[in-house]
């Protein structure tokens, strides 16, 4: 039995980031997604993560993007800020950052483009967390950093206390499970697994939250998705999901030969937004190439059949 | 809501192939462990696939390890027969044997080694169903074929009666749950999770039945899990899977700078299946080396851990 | 400086193998293709290799093959024949059938599907050399096999009498290089580039000689290449090559969202000897797909650009 | 025949960054280091590459590293500045503050951490050299930035006058030909290799220059290999190749159980250099490891080996 005490639970949706049809960040559109969040009753926010096109904002945009996010949530959860960087050093300067413009707690990848080795990852957790005094999450996600975070390592990490938790988009839900294992007995360790329509799933199977790129455009969804799982409806849970995971078609929106994953996926739920009046424009940062408008009617009729319109 | 009702359900065990200490089949063994496992109430036997060797097999020993299965079992569960080859004349010769021999389906892979398209992929489930008349399951294994099955692929062909199922050992649960929503209203469709560790989750996102090389030692465990989940009793599910997943461990026992995925893996398993007197050796097929007396010393501590000594 | 004797030297086209529309092995096609080859001047042949679909076949059409490859070679220059299964046990199979119909070497590669471990992969190949009295030549094919046989391992295999050389497809030309100095003072060993358009540069190396599945079509060429390279004519090896660079143009004749690697390469190759007269037909195995007709024109253009027609 | 003039010929060494044992940038060693390589007589120099750490660089770091670099090589040869971020605007970023430091070109590479298209990589490099009006040199590294620069890119590119060369460690030699002889008619087109171990051959196969790593610790010897092959004196550059591959060995020094590949790497080379007395000490970024005592000693050996000591 787990005797856990996560830090950290719920839904915690990773935010895109909203533009203008120039590229420039749009404020008042960001400003109406967190309250639309809020409202939705989640249970934290994720800030500059890979939906949030991190990776293609200058430091000055990220700075915007966090100023913006943690005055318009007010405290009202905390609001995990990403710090993606290749490097230790690189990751150091975004968290003290993160810590001056007030998150809660930070998310660091392993080194990327970098050619590391495991006992070099592990250093890599505990010079960040050392540098900046702020909850550390790790955030496995092999198809952008071209590493997998083993389970040993996590544990380690965790036990150590250099890391309070794990967000978990790797989509490896078999070291998934044998995390949360090793680590049942740990007080605080958080895993919140990044899934989009396996959630159900991986909440049966111990995970303490989720922070679905989906649910920028359905919290609402998630969160009703995550209440029925936490009062052992499974049922619902499933039907909720099973829902969801339709809506999440909307990622596959795009004509791929042109899209990459990001066009298609961000652009995707950027595009929903828009639709659904949250956000002004689905514009994407350079090179990515917004959806066109075939590409959003297929949005919009993946919407009504979700019932969002 | 789904409205399958899948052709296949259940525990299905892929069998390992037990050896003796010579390397030869060792028939004495194999009737004992399809003896265990009909006695713990599996719905299936699964002959000759990863975990029962094949691939190191001459067609020969093949040949003897299906008549013995068919021939153990005597009707009493059906008896899917793994026709494991590169390429499509040479699958269609295996699965003539199946037939002969007395399978009740077949399960075949995509081409292997051979660079193919995924039009070539299809034509060659199309073709090998077309020449054998017995349900075919797509085996969709990327560690080992090094191509993935898509939902879109596995969508036609079941939807075209060329495919009954898959059975999914690709570890990718977003595409597992993507495939069968697609495949809900389909009237037969059965979707076989090849995981260990995560059974009960994939079973709460509608996986009809599991293929588990663990099985192979502890069958009453997954059955339990199984007939929990069929119940609606998930609490129950997720503390027996949790329990499996700690005996899963077996397969670390192995030093694993001499010993691969396969001597890891299988051998862990037949070392179990000594161990419990089930078989008579835990020898492996060559090149493969077998668990040494340390590494049996920790297989030992895990069976005694899960309480199955 | 290199003191090696190659035992293999010059250019050893990996043969395709005829077929006829039927799908038939076609034997006037591949005598006539032996035939060719031989009057070029190669200095060996490689028979049932990745270019001869090897994996596509049974084993009865491979024993054809080579019959009809050994008995129309008559002796005039050595016979390698690809032992490609993905296992020690079925390797030896067929290295007792190449035995027993003449071959002068043997070629296999590492184990397949299989997962196995680095010290597992060294056991197969001593297990396959002390089985039959061959000399054996370990095939480098990662694009296939998904493995990379490491210099190391070669080293050790070469300098302990198992194999006698490489057939390096593998593309890595910094571990060919390291190889090669690696064994730069043992007597015999051989390294074969498996290149088709880097076949200078890797003779300048230090590779043996060359296997180039494009020597199928225009087996002059590679001969004048590789004797410009041996007599110190560099700059005359170039122009040659880069002619033949052009000419491997034909390998992407096919419209590659329905022809895989193989349909495109070795249909490639068929079409131009199809063109060339020199085949019948330039059916493939199933499931692969036969270039079609606007496809044939592609490669026929580049044939007449090469000055072959 | 080729008829380019390219813009770039001969050795370009891409420079490591020394750091003192505290971690700071040492600019008397940085000095050192490059009147070293203008005292050899290097065509020019890439700053702020791989091998120079860039990617665990803070910016300030970065462009102190640029401003010893422009100013101790005082327009002897060019230095073309690595911009080595995951996307657009980020690049520019950096872009600009090359051009300001004085940098003679630009290197930047392919989206990385992005999920990008082949067309969206391709506005990539338009977007850069349109906002920066400086030579672009794409760099090709798929080890680090996880996808490929195809040769139909490449050719568009350099025919739309986007990029004016490659520098290519991407060890695919096959594409590298494909990519020569497609922009064999343009007027400056450059192909610059970054190999170590294979710089006679790719020379042979008509690059224009190299970037070797290496080449901080023997720039020498890459300069008479380079000037060898431009008089076709190809046994002469052979045999410097031989031994510059031998003495590559120096990084394979490191224990890789714990140094990852940039530990080993650069790491071997400022090893070396510091026992050449190049540069004060071996020290390399966070969170990598510098080599220890006894893989000093292993350098050593090889330096020795080679003549350098």
């Amino acid at each position: 039995m787990t005797t856990r005490t996560p830090r950290y639970t719920g839904v915690v949706p990773p935010l895109v980031t909203p533009l203008t049809d120039d590229g420039a960040l749009d404020v008042p559109s960001l400003e109406r997604l967190v309250a639309a969040q809020l409202e939705a009753g989640v249970s934290g926010l994720f800030a500059l993560g890979s939906s949030g096109e991190t990776i293609y904002l200058t430091d000055e945009v990220r700075d915007q993007v966090l100023e913006v996010i943690v005055r318009t949530v007010a405290g009202q959860v905390p609001v995990m800020a990403g710090c993606i960087e290749p490097s230790t050093d690189r990751v150091v300067v975004r968290a003290r950052r993160a810590l001056a413009l007030g998150a809660d707690a930070l998310v660091a990848t392993a080194p990327f483009y970098a050619l590391v080795s495991d006992s070099e990852i592990d250093r890599h957790f505990r010079l960040v967390r050392g540098a900046v005094d702020l909850p550390l999450l790790a955030y496995d996600l092999p198809v952008c950093v071209h590493t997998k975070l083993s389970p040993a390592m996590v544990t380690t990490l965790a036990q150590d206390g250099v890391i309070d938790g794990v967000k978990d988009s790797s989509g490896n839900d078999v070291e998934a499970r044998q995390t949360m294992l090793a680590l049942e007995q740990h007080p605080t360790y958080t895993h919140l697994t990044g899934h989009e329509v396996v959630v159900d799933a991986m909440l049966l199977a111990g995970c303490d939250g989720v922070v679905p790129g989906l649910g920028n455009v359905d919290p609402d969804g998630y969160v009703r998705l995550y209440t029925a799982a936490r009062e052992g409806r499974w049922a619902d849970a499933k039907a909720e999901q099973d829902r969801l995971a339709r809506l999440f078609r909307i990622v596959a929106a795009a004509d791929r030969s042109t899209a990459g994953g990001n066009a298609a996926g961000v652009g995707g739920f950027k595009t929903a937004l828009a639709l659904l009046g949250v956000i002004r424009s689905n514009q994407v940062s350079p090179p990515l190439r917004r959806l066109d408008e075939d590409e959003r009617k297929r949005v919009a009729v993946e919407l009504e059949q979700a019932g969002l319109r």
